[in-house]
This record gives C-alpha cells, sequence and structure tokens, in this order.
C-alpha cells in the first residue's frame, strides 16, 4: 500500500513537473494573490497555486516564468491542488472577505488532513476568523486570520503581515513568512506572531484605520496650502517632497509628492486635478469606528476621516448645497487671507505631524482595550515595529512609536510620552494656527481640528462633563460623584430649582 | 360553561375590588414604569401592574392612593396580573434592555391569548424588537417597540411616545397613548404611530444620540464662558436662562440654567462645582454611533460628544496628563484672553445654535438611510413633531425642523432648508469667532468644531477627496472617476512617476 501510494504520488508530481511536492499552497488569484504566491516563490518556496477562474492560474504561471521560472505550479482543480502540498499542508487563501471565505475553505477542507492549515489572508471581520478557527479545529484543521497590507506592490516585494490564530500553524510557515515580508534594516522583518483567535485581523482593521486618518489628514494639509496658501501642483509637489525627507517621511507622504508631479494623458493639466472629488471605501474604516465606540475609545481622527469619505460620496447634494450658501453671499473660501507660504507649509507640516500622534494614540488604545477584553496580550511596540516597512501606513514616525512602548510599555497614551509629548508641545502653536486659519477660510479640517480636540480634552484636568452628569442627574436621577467627597450623590434638582422660584 | 367563567372572572375582580376588567397592564414598577402606570391611571384608564419583586407592586399602588386614588390595580403574581386585563390584553413592559425583557416575555406571554399584545417600553435595541415581533407572531401575540422619552418627569406627566410594530396593537390603544403622552398646543399629542418592526426604537435610540449632542454642545458653551470669558455661575444662570426666552428656548437650557442657580447642600459655593466631571452613559448614544458608520452618514457632532464622554471617565488619566503638559510649560488655559462678557455670550449662543442644526440634520439624515434601508416610510417632520413635548430634547428649535419638512418632505439636509440657511450664514462669523477663541485658549469645543467642519464640508462642490482617491488608486489600483468625462479610470501613478524620476 505504501509504495502503492508513494507510486501515484511520484506520477502526480511527474504530471505536474515537480521533483517533490510543494511548501506551501495558495488559493485565490486576484493580484494579490498572484504578487503574493509570486513573492513566496521568489524566496526559494515551491508553491502551488489554484482559483476556480482557471485563467487566473494560468496567467499566474505564465508571470511566473516571465519574473524569473519561479518555481510555482498551477493547478485546475482544488483536489490536485491540495494533494500538491507538503504535509502538513498550509493553504494561504486570498478572496473576497465574507462568503467567499466559507466557500473557498468548504472546497479546499474536504482534501484536507488533520493537522493542515488554512490561513486567510483577507480583510476578514475577526469574529469569522475566530468563528472559523472553531469549525476547523472540529475537522482537525488550524487556521489563522493573517492580516496583509502594502497593497499590490507590498504583496510582490514584501508585504506587513499580521498571523494571528494558532501559534502551531505560525510556526509552521514562520520561516516563509520571515522571508516573504518587507526587510527593515535595524528592526528586521515586518511580521510578527500577533496572537491568538481573530487577534491578526482585528490589528490590521486598526491598521486600515490609521490609514484612513493619515490619508485625511494629508488631504487636508492639501486643502489648506491649495486653497488658503495657493500652492501649485509643482509647489505642491515640491512640499511633499521636502516633507519626505523629514519627520514626516512615508509611503503615503511620497506618494502624494508623485501625485502632484503627475500631468494629465488626456487633457492639459495635472491629473489629480482631474480626478473627481468621491473616495471609496471597503469597510475597515467602519468597523475601526463601530469598534472604538465598541470599546468607549475615543477616536475622532479616524471618525472624522470616515465622515469625510462619507461626505465625498454625497457630490450632488454638495453641489447642490453650494449654490444655496453662494446665493446667501457665503463663497467657497470666505476671505482670501495674505499668506506667507514658506511659513504656512511649515505650520501645516506642523500641524499634519501633531494630528498624526492623536491619531495613532487613538489606534494604538484602541487595540489596547481590545487586547484587554479579549486576553490577547498583544505587544504595541512589536505592533509599530512589523508596521516599519511593507504597509501602506509605513513611515519613519513608527520608529518613535515603537521608542515610546520601549521606554514604557504600559505608556497610557502616545501624548504622554515624553518624546511625543515634547513634539506636540514644539508643534502646537502651528496647529492652532492652522485650523483657525482654515476655520476663518471656511476650509474644513475635520482630521486636525478632531484631533486638536482630542489633545486639548486628554490633557484637560477638568472637563465640562460635571454639567452634563449634572443634567443626567437632573432629568434622570443617574447619579454623580463629587469633587471632595467619595460616594454616589442624587439631589431633587428640580424641587429645588422651583422652591428658589417661587 | 360561560356562565361559569363569568362566575369565576367576577369571584376574581371583587377578590380584587375590580368592577371590571382593566383596559391595559404594565410591568416593571421601577421609577419609569410606576410613572407611566400612574400617568395612565389618572387620565381615567383602569390599569393592573405587575412586578417581580411584589414589593414595588404596593409601592405603586400605595401611591396611586396618594395621588388621588387612581384607578390602578396592583397584583403579586404575573397569571393573576395577565387575568384582570381585558381583551384583547396590552401589556407594557419597562424592564432593563436585553435578556430581563426576554424573561418578562416569557412569563407574561404564557397566560395571554392570540390577539393579546406586548409592548415594551424600554431603551431597547431595534433588531431585539424584531426579532421578538416575530416570536410572538408564532404565539399568535402582537408586539411593538414603544421609545418613551421624558425622564421620570416626563412619564408621570406626558412624554413623548415613539411606538413601532404591529400597527393593529397600535390601534388597540391609540385613545390611551394620544391622552397619556404630552400635550403641545397647536401641534397635539407627542405620539405617532412611527412604523414597522423595530422604527419606534430606532427613532428612540436617535433621538437619545441627538440629545447626547444637545448636551454636549451646551457643556462646549458652559465651558467657554467660564474658562475664557470667566462668568461666574451666577452670570451663567442669567445667560442661560434669557437663552431660554429666545431661538434656544428647551427643557436642556432650562434645567441648564437651573443647575447654575443651585447651592451646594454639603459645602459652600454652587453645587455643579463639585460635581465630578466624569459622565455616564447608556448604550443608546453608542448605537447611534455605530448605525451612522453602518449607513455611510456622517454624524460628527453626535460621535463628538460620545468621544467626550468616553475622554470624561478617563479622569485620572487626565490628571497625569495635565501635570506632564503642564511641566512642559502647557497650562489649562493657555492664553488669558480678554473678552468683552456680552458679546462673548452672544456669540456662544450663535455658535450652539448653528451647531445645533448640524446635530439635527446628522440625526435626521441618520433616521431617513434607515428607513430608505428597512422600508420604514418615516416621516421626518412628524418625528420633529412628537419631539416638541415631554421629550429630553423638546425645545422650540423642533417646530422649525417640522416647517422645514412641512416645506419639503424630502429635504437632503436640514443646512439646505431656505430657513435654517439664511440662520447659519446669520451666525457663521460668530461660530468661527467662538471655535478660533477656544482653540487659541486651548478649551476643546469638539461639538462645535466639528459641526463647523461637517457645514464647511457639506457646502463644499469639492473636497480634497480627490486625493484621497488618487491615493488609493494609486496603491490599491481602486479606480477613480474624473471630472470631465464619464467613466472609471486607473493610472500607473507608481510607474509614470519613477520614469518622470529617472
Amino acid at each position: 500500500m505504501q509504495l502503492k501510494r508513494l507510486s501515484i504520488l511520484c506520477d502526480f508530481y511527474e504530471a505536474y513537473n515537480m521533483a517533490t511536492p510543494t511548501r506551501i499552497g495558495l488559493a485565490g488569484l486576484a493580484v494579490m494573490g498572484q504578487n503574493l504566491a509570486l513573492n513566496i516563490a521568489e524566496k526559494g518556496f515551491p508553491i502551488s497555486v489554484y482559483n476556480r477562474t482557471t485563467s487566473k492560474v494560468d496567467e499566474t504561471v505564465e508571470r511566473a516564468k516571465n519574473e524569473g521560472n519561479l518555481p510555482l505550479y498551477g493547478f485546475h482543480d482544488p483536489e490536485s491542488f491540495v494533494l500538491s502540498i507538503q504535509k502538513p499542508r498550509v493553504i494561504i487563501i486570498l478572496v473576497k472577505a465574507g462568503a467567499p471565505v466559507d466557500q473557498t475553505i468548504k472546497t479546499l477542507s474536504s482534501y484536507m488532513e488533520k493537522g493542515d492549515c488554512i490561513i486567510d489572508g483577507g480583510n476578514e471581520w475577526y469574529e469569522n476568523t475566530e468563528r472559523r478557527e472553531k469549525e476547523m479545529a472540529e475537522l482537525g484543521l488550524l487556521y489563522l486570520g493573517m492580516g496583509v497590507s502594502g497593497g499590490e506592490e507590498g504583496a510582490r516585494n514584501g508585504p506587513s503581515l499580521m498571523p494571528g490564530g494558532s501559534f502551531e500553524a505560525y510556526k509552521y510557515i514562520e520561516d516563509i513568512l520571515l522571508k516573504v515580508a518587507a526587510q527593515v534594516p535595524d528592526s528586521g522583518p515586518c511580521v510578527t506572531y500577533i496572537g491568538k483567535g481573530g487577534s491578526g485581523n482585528f490589528v490590521k482593521m486598526v491598521h486600515n484605520g490609521i490609514e484612513y486618518g493619515d490619508m485625511q489628514l494629508i488631504a487636508e494639509a492639501y486643502d489648506v496650502l491649495k486653497s488658503v496658501g495657493k500652492l501649485s501642483n509643482d509647489e505642491l509637489h515640491q512640499a511633499f517632497s521636502e516633507w519626505n525627507n523629514g519627520e514626516l517621511q512615508s509611503f503615503l507622504i511620497e506618494i502624494t509628492a508623485d501625485i502632484f508631479g503627475i500631468k494629465d494623458d488626456k487633457a492639459d493639466g495635472h491629473l489629480v486635478d482631474k480626478v473627481l472629488d468621491k473616495t471609496g471605501m471597503k469597510g475597515t474604516g467602519k468597523w475601526t469606528v463601530q469598534q472604538a465606540a465598541e470599546l468607549s475609545i475615543a477616536a475622532p481622527t479616524i471618525a472624522s476621516s470616515l465622515d469625510s469619505r462619507f461626505l465625498s460620496g454625497l457630490k450632488d447634494e454638495r453641489v447642490q448645497a453650494a449654490k444655496v450658501f453662494k446665493s446667501c453671499g457665503v463663497s467657497d473660501i470666505l476671505v482670501e487671507q495674505s499668506v506667507d507660504k514658506k511659513q504656512l507649509i511649515d505650520d501645516v507640516r506642523k500641524a499634519l505631524y501633531a494630528s498624526k500622534i492623536c491619531s495613532y494614540a487613538q489606534g494604538m488604545n484602541l487595540i489596547r482595550a481590545k487586547s484587554a477584553e479579549k486576553g490577547w496580550d498583544l505587544k504595541l511596540g512589536e505592533l509599530a515595529r512589523i508596521w516599519k516597512g511593507g504597509c501602506i501606513i509605513r513611515a519613519i514616525f513608527l520608529d518613535r512609536i515603537k521608542q515610546a512602548y520601549d521606554r514604557n510599555a504600559d505608556l497610557a497614551n502616545l501624548l504622554v510620552d515624553e518624546e511625543f509629548a515634547k513634539e506636540v508641545v514644539e508643534r502646537q502653536s502651528a496647529w492652532r494656527r492652522v485650523v483657525c486659519l482654515a476655520i476663518t477660510s471656511g476650509i474644513s479640517t475635520p482630521g486636525m481640528s478632531s484631533s486638536l480636540a482630542y489633545f486639548d480634552s486628554y490633557r484637560r484636568e477638568r472637563l465640562p462633563a460635571n454639567l452634563v452628569q449634572a443634567q443626567r442627574d437632573y432629568f434622570g436621577a443617574h447619579t454623580y460623584e463629587r469633587t471632595d467627597m467619595p460616594g454616589s450623590f442624587h439631589t431633587e434638582w428640580f424641587k429645588i430649582a422651583k422652591q428658589s422660584k417661587i
């Protein structure tokens, strides 16, 4: 029997032109899947690939040939695909989140054996991963939910990877992930075992929420510089290029500089001016905001970036509203203010950086709150480390965050880290100038102004929440605490007020 | 048989000292339940009441006696309670949302008969109501989820009622609700059939979200007047009392004025200054924010009020943060600015009013989005009408909202109603002055500034979202639309930028 089985397998490998079984499999060959598979193959790990629409398989095999005869083997049916992988088998799936993941798991798992493992590399809702991990466990299979960031380019050349779930399964392929992930000098590969359950997905979700925040803050910087400062696209290109040599150095600042340099190929002028001001979204930003509310974490910068996407989508309504208010004498820019461009660029850079600190503080505290709730024991500094390369939010800034958590792993908020506190204090005047300039000009900077409000609320020993609590006790007998003695109190505010009115 | 049954019933009524069966029942006699039951009895509808902890029953019966020998009958066991009500029986339950509601339904429904009806008057998540409506239908019972607003006082003397679910069941008790609800001259009783399913709960949820927003905006007005304007509590009392005679006339402004007038009975000074600045919450604000994200509705004013409650809860962290920043030379109030108190009070009033318009616009649009999703066909103007009295957000302002929807039921946003647009335009300079004054003083006004950003985004024909979409296309090939031609486009930004760098 053993010999017979071996012989069948030999025929199998021969038929597929393989010397031995492959090391790993990947199912789902849209562009992210193709690129990640090619990346894995390029790092020297023979890989089997499969896609339900088989033309994608052939396309990937063709790319593997063209991109250096990489050890990538294509399969048109799921059974051959699964059988071609060495045991314990590990299969990464990269299909649309939700039902397609369940369908793919169902198909593949029927050919898999005890101890094999499935890794979902999509932007999946963490609870789905936890459900599937349990379902897989019943079949004796292991499961990981792995956030993959870096877009197409990152997937091909080195993404940031956030695997969570079965530690045993992580260990199966740790050697692959360490080589496939982005490599950052002095801080290593951008991958670490995140934690149990859906933690990998959750962390990736917050990463995306932070990404929303970064993009919104950059858009506001652009808006103030262009609409108030009257910078041309060339000047914007110049400003962002310079910023990318300093504290703001990051992938998003770099591509923003690039964008301002690109001419339209269909008409005169720069392409960015022809792009419609409507922003799409895919759900992770929404989840981040909903989770922040669920966990009682203030995340106004991230929330304002989501709201801005919603409002961007109401293009027709905005065109109408602009008409209504213009007819009332309110123009787009309320007052043309003469500004020193150089000073403004400097101020906006500082406002952007200070706002960014608030945004990351919110994201990190959201992750910590979830970690506490779920007992995931996540290491915030380690997350900052694996975001230093490969992913969309990669930035020199993340090194400062890592250092902050190295100094104090229990830091209550990034804002009170000694270095960040110093940086915010140095920038706060510029920050306030920019937001006020925007407000008096009639330009909205929801991300920067909500970040500033976050800072001013967080650093405030006494907020006006005493009034809110007094109101709650007045109409709902919700009780209140006192500043000068312990205990819970209720006052008959209405009765007292009524008496004093008589 | 019929005669025998009648004779048993006669004995039953005699035992309970009742001439006939009661008209309606109410289970759950915490303060809201007690007060609503007494209100119903006072309007001339004999009512049976029940509570699991029977002392509450006796307490309510005692109150009914003392408050005018009201026709209220107490029962210590659920069966007698249910049997004492005329058929088709209607029972309002007022217990804690979630599992206690399910438990109460289970207990009561076992004695109920086909065609009877249960009304949940709590702040329940609308999907729970929809689930229960289905479960009840299987037993032949009808179900309503009815939002009740107005706190203890409203429940006793006239709340705003938001019943949703079975229209048939609503009709059973419409006569009661019309009398029990708050009565507003010229606009009638504060109750209407909201719509199918969980619409009553959903509308009440958004009402509460708007309430969060109102309270936060008032707290910010207080903060600016007190911290920047240096108004004393007496001056605050005076200012809010005056505001309550104008456009801001409302329950919340009225009780705020009252609060500033109340002296501490345990120490010197005013009580409000001794109340700890930590605000509690019960979930409806959180749900509102989560639903806004779910439905792609920007609701930054409501969200900032929720965030402010979260940040108020971090009292210890704030005390620490204040120390950190004070040691860096950043004091609570950054610069003491000399302001004209009278001018400031006037400006803050205008800022508060303009912000309020934005907040209600968000809440109304959230309700409309849900109505469209669920096919509830909710009438926004009618909701404004039933909020004019009884509830916590009752205000003269709601009449203006009703008029706006009377003018145009399909109004895209309250901001573009001709009257509201005019009001905002008249107030915008003051609004911008107040927010900038707060920012330069280091006082956070998250509600006012996010409202202003909402306004400035909504009225803007062209937002900087073109940059965000260009970024998304750059790193994720998410495509973009163009301003000058139809279609969906993708550009190889990276390749073009790379070429131009060579």
